[in-house]
């Protein structure tokens, strides 16, 4: 059971799928099975989570025998937000639901023209917890990922692999 | 149904409730039934989050006929993280499974004595969403909170207010 507040697993699955993705050529798309099994991730709940980046704009998929999926655009112009709001099922972590209005000696909508101090400060958290996530790109993770992980991407994509092509990341 | 990633309601509770305390003379206790038909609440599910904030140390529960809840501490030195973690079932939103080191090229556990970069970001994220949160304390959403507010509060609380006992917020 995925408790209050925890991220949906996806999220982690997710980023990984792109950081793989920055690795290869950006011309040939990946297969979804040997994405899955690069990770060792269950076909049918990663092929969920592809879609919604899909959907968010960024990946594409191509469909057909040698199809797959490629970032849609360039690793420097995908941020890690973008990436975790595709996975999430709400918009946002803090819902104000007005609680100064009710009760018999609450507040009425005229006299709540400004956000309640609370909603205000549990909003300015999540633009905090935001703007570090946009400052973060999958070009980002790429560079600071070490050398043993970019080797290891580079023996599963083969051919595909950007260090094989010398593509560069971006 | 709670979506993922979305903060349980009673953070929201809990936050007002902190507040209303605060402007009690912290003396005298404020029952929980009081509390409940302040801002229109179930009772029984406000038990549960009242008992929360005692057990994280954040109110004081006094039994008895005239019993009931008031801040453990002065509301200047307990903050909105405090209150927010007291009502999460989480320690962390991000859980890193290491994925990394899943798949037939999986990194080895030796290799992996740093964080992943990924989980690093997400953690990063999240220190900046508590920063936020422990700047601000109740005390300050007492004070930021417009004139009607306090009014409202005081005229529930009746005897037991800080204003009219001329108590301070701290």
């Amino acid at each position: 059971m995925i408790g209050l507040m925890e991220m949906p697993q996806t999220v982690e699955w997710a980023l990984h799928c792109c950081w793989l993705l920055a690795q290869s050529d950006g011309e040939s798309p990946v297969p979804r099975r040997r994405i899955a099994e690069f990770f060792d991730l269950p076909e049918p709940y990663l092929a969920k989570a592809l879609k919604q980046l899909v959907a968010a704009g960024i990946l594409t998929s191509v469909p057909g025998v040698s199809g797959g999926y490629r970032l849609a655009r360039p690793a420097d112009r995908i941020t890690a937000l973008e990436v975790v709001q595709a996975m999430r099922s709400e918009a946002t972590m803090f819902r104000c639901t007005e609680i100064r209005q009710q009760g018999p000696v609450g507040l009425t909508a005229q006299q709540c023209t400004r956000p309640c101090g609370i909603a205000k400060v549990m909003h300015q958290a999540e633009l905090a917890w935001r703007a570090e996530l946009a400052r973060t790109t999958i070009a980002g993770l790429v560079e600071n990922a070490p050398g043993v992980s970019e080797r290891r991407a580079a023996k599963w994509l083969g051919p595909q692999s950007r260090l094989r092509r010398g593509t560069p990341t971006t």
